[in-house]
C-alpha cells in the first residue's frame, strides 16, 4: 500500500507485524487467556483503548518507506519511540527534488500560530516563482560545489530544507496513535497534516477495529473523520 | 519454534518482521540503494557490526511468548526497549507452578559475586527439600487466603518469586543483541543464562548472518560459543 | 523530604534538577525567548498542558531513593522512561523486612477487578496471621539455605514479593505525570497507589504550578484530590 | 560554562544533578551501600566502566543549551535518549545567522566516506564565495516573502540547513556517553565533532572521575585525547 504525499512524496506500507488480534492476545495474557471470538475480541479493543490500557497495541508494528521534505522529517524525527533509518546527503548526491507548494500559506488572524491558504492569485504566483527561483539558485550553487570537488557533506549545506529525503521508519501502533495525535491535527504544520493523513489510512486499512476504538476514545486530533468511522 | 527452558518454562517465536536483509535494506537507504546480491549484502551486515551501526538491526522485531519464573521475569524487565505484557496475578490465581532447581548453586571462592554448581549431593537433596517444603507452604497459605475470600492481588504477595509467570515479549534484533551481551554471560543468573541461550538459537535462525557478525564483532558476553559459528 | 509509605516503605526525594520554571524556559525557546513575569509564565504552563505539550516538562527531574515491597517494585519498573539502580538480592542478604498489610482487601463485587477493604474484623485477623506465618516459613528456609552455604541468589527464590527492595529512581516530570495518572488511580493495586500519593506531594511540593495544571488538565487517575488545588 | 563552536554556535551548561558520586551511590544500592572515601569509590567508577555496567550512570544529568546549525541538529536529534525543545521556525523569525566553513573540505581518497581540509587557498575561497552568495540569496527570498506576508512556517522551507537554530538538550551521562562514542570521532561530520568536543570538555568539568574511566573503558571513537587523561 503506497500513498502519494504533497508534489514528489510518499509513505508506504513496507513491512507490518500483527493486526487488531496481536493487541487483544497481549491484553488477554493478563488474564492468562487468549482469543475467543471476533465479538468479544473487538468489545476488548474497545474497552482497552477507553481505559488508556495501550501497552498492547504497541505489539503491532508497521514499516514504512517516506518520501518527505527535510522540514517534515525534522518534526517526525521528534517521536522518539521509533526506529529511523534515512538517506544520508553526506555519501548521496541530492537529485533536483524539492517540495513546491502548489499554494501559499498566510498567517491566521484568528489563530496566531496557525496559518491559512491565501486565496489571492496574484500573491500565490508570485510567491512561489519566488520559492522556485530560490531553490533553482540553492541547487545551482550545490551543483557548483560539487563539480569544484567540495565533499558531499559540506556542499548540501547550501540546499534549503525543502528537499526531499527518504527513510524507513519502524513504529509500533501505539507510538502510531501518539503521532496522530499530535500530527493529524490542524495545529500541525499542513504539510506533515497530510503525511499523518496518508499514516492514518494505512493504519485504518491495517487494524480497522484499533483504529475505529482510537477515533472514538482516544484521538485528540481534529482532522480525522470521526463520521466516516 | 518452541524451547523448553528450566524445569517448566519456555521461549517461543510467537511472530517476526524481517530478516537479515532488512538491515541491508535500511542501511542502504543511506546511499539511496536497496539490496544487490547475498554476498555483498551479507558484506554489508558484516562491516555495519564491526563499526558499531546497529540501528539497522532495529527494524527486525521478535515478539516472544514465554513463560519464566518472577525473579527471572524481573532481570528481563529491566530491558526498557521492548514491549511487554504479562499474566496478572491481580486477575489471575495462580496455578502450582514454580520453578524447582535440579541442582544447587554455591558461591564461587574465585569470584565475589558468581555462584558454581554445588557438587555435594547429600547438600543438594537436602537444600532442594527445604525449597520445595517453603514452596508448598506458602502456596498452601495462598490457597487458603484465596479460599477465605482475600483478594487475589492481595494473597499472591506471600507467593515465592520462583513461581512461573507468562508475557509476551516484543523486542527488536538490536535491543535482543543488548540483552545477550548482559544475559548471555557467566555474570548473569544461572537461570536467566538459560532464557538467553534460547532466545539466541532462535535469533540465530531467523537471522543466521546477523548473528554471525554479532558473535564476530559485538558480542561482549561468554557463553555463545565462537567455535560454532 | 521523606514521605513513610505502608508498614516500613518510603518515598525520599533525593536530588532534583529544575522547577516549574524550567519547563516554561524550555517552551519559550520555541519562541526564542525566555522568562518574564511570575504571572505569565504560570499561564504559559497552564496554557502548556491544557493543550497536550508536554516535553518541556521532560527538563524538570526527581531522583527518588525508594523502599518498596517487590510486588510493587515489579508494577513501578513498567514504567520506562525513568533510570532504576535496585539493591540485589543476589549481593546482599535480604533482613526480616516484608510487607505486613494492617487489613485485608477482598475482591469488589461492583467492579471485577478492584479489591475493598474488608470489614469483618476476625477475618482481618485470620488471614493476616496465615500471611505473617507463611513470611515467616519463607524466611526461616531463606535462613537455613544461606546457613547451609546456597548462593543468596538462589536462596532467595523461596521468599515471597512482598519483602522490602531498595532503589534509586530517576524520572523526568513527564514521566512521573504519567505514572500518577496510571498508578494514582482506585485501578491501581493499593498498595502502588501509597507510593503515588506520596510522589505526588514531593511533586507538588517542587513544581507547584505544574502540578496544578497537571491535576486541572491532564490528570486522568481519581485519587489526587482536585478540591485541593 | 560556555564554550563557542563554530562561527557562531555554543554549547552551555545550564542546569547538572549530581556528579561522579551519584554513580557511585546508585551502583551501591545494589549492595545496599552508600559512598565510602574517594579511592575506594573512584575504585568502583572505574569498575563499572570496564565491566559496561552503565545503569548508574543515568542518575548524572546535564541540561545544556546549544545553539547549532540545522544540519548539525539534525545528527544530534538521532540520539533519542534526551530530552530536547528547540526554537522553532513557525514562530520565530529567522535572522541572519547562518553557519559560515572558513575552510572547505573535499572527499578523503583514503576513506570513501570522509573528508579532509582543502589546501587550496584559491579553490577554498572560491567555494566559500558560492556558499555565501547562495545564503545570502536563500535569505533574500525568505525576507522577500515575510514581507508580502507569507506565513513564517512556510517562507523558512527556502533556508538551508545551515541556519542556525537552537534548543535546549536535557541529557544523562549514559547517553552524552552514547553520543560521544558516535560523534567524537572522525567518522562523523566535522562540524558535529567540534560540538562534540566541547560537551565533552564540559562532561570532563563536571565528572572528571567518570570521564577518566569512560575514556580508559569505553571510548570506541578517535578524538579525544586520550593521552591528556
Amino acid at each position: 500500500m503506497k500513498i502519494d504525499v504533497l508534489d514528489r512524496g510518499f509513505v508506504e506500507l513496507v513491512d507490518k507485524m500483527g493486526d487488531d488480534y496481536s493487541a487483544v492476545q497481549a491484553a488477554r495474557t493478563s488474564y492468562g487467556k487468549g482469543l475467543t471470538n471476533k465479538e468479544r475480541d473487538d468489545r476488548l479493543i474497545d474497552y482497552l483503548m477507553k481505559n488508556g490500557h495501550q501497552s498492547p497495541f504497541e505489539h503491532i508494528i508497521f514499516k514504512f518507506h517516506l518520501k518527505l521534505p527535510i522540514f517534515v522529517m525534522r518534526q517526525l524525527v521528534r517521536h522518539r519511540i521509533a526506529s529511523i533509518n534515512e538517506r544520508s546527503g553526506r555519501y548521496t548526491e541530492f537529485s533536483e527534488e524539492w517540495y513546491l507548494p502548489s499554494v501559499i500559506r498566510i498567517p491566521d488572524k484568528d489563530n496566531r500560530q496557525g496559518s491559512i491558504v491565501c486565496k489571492d492569485k496574484e500573491m500565490n504566483e508570485r510567491a512561489i516563482s519566488i520559492i522556485s527561483e530560490a531553490y533553482e539558485n540553492a541547487y545551482a550553487a550545490y551543483k557548483r560545489l560539487i563539480e569544484m570537488g567540495v565533499a558531499k557533506e559540506m556542499a548540501r549545506i547550501v540546499l534549503p530544507t525543502s528537499m526531499y529525503t527518504e527513510a524507513y521508519w519502524t513504529v509500533n501502533a501505539r507510538s502510531v496513535m501518539n503521532f496522530l495525535n499530535q500530527r493529524a491535527d490542524s495545529h500541525a504544520q499542513a504539510e506533515i497534516q497530510e503525511y499523518a493523513i496518508a499514516i492514518a489510512e494505512i493504519f485504518k486499512t491495517g487494524c480497522p477495529v484499533t483504529f475505529d476504538a482510537f477515533i472514538r476514545h482516544s484521538y485528540t486530533g481534529d482532522l480525522l473523520n470521526r463520521e466516516a468511522q
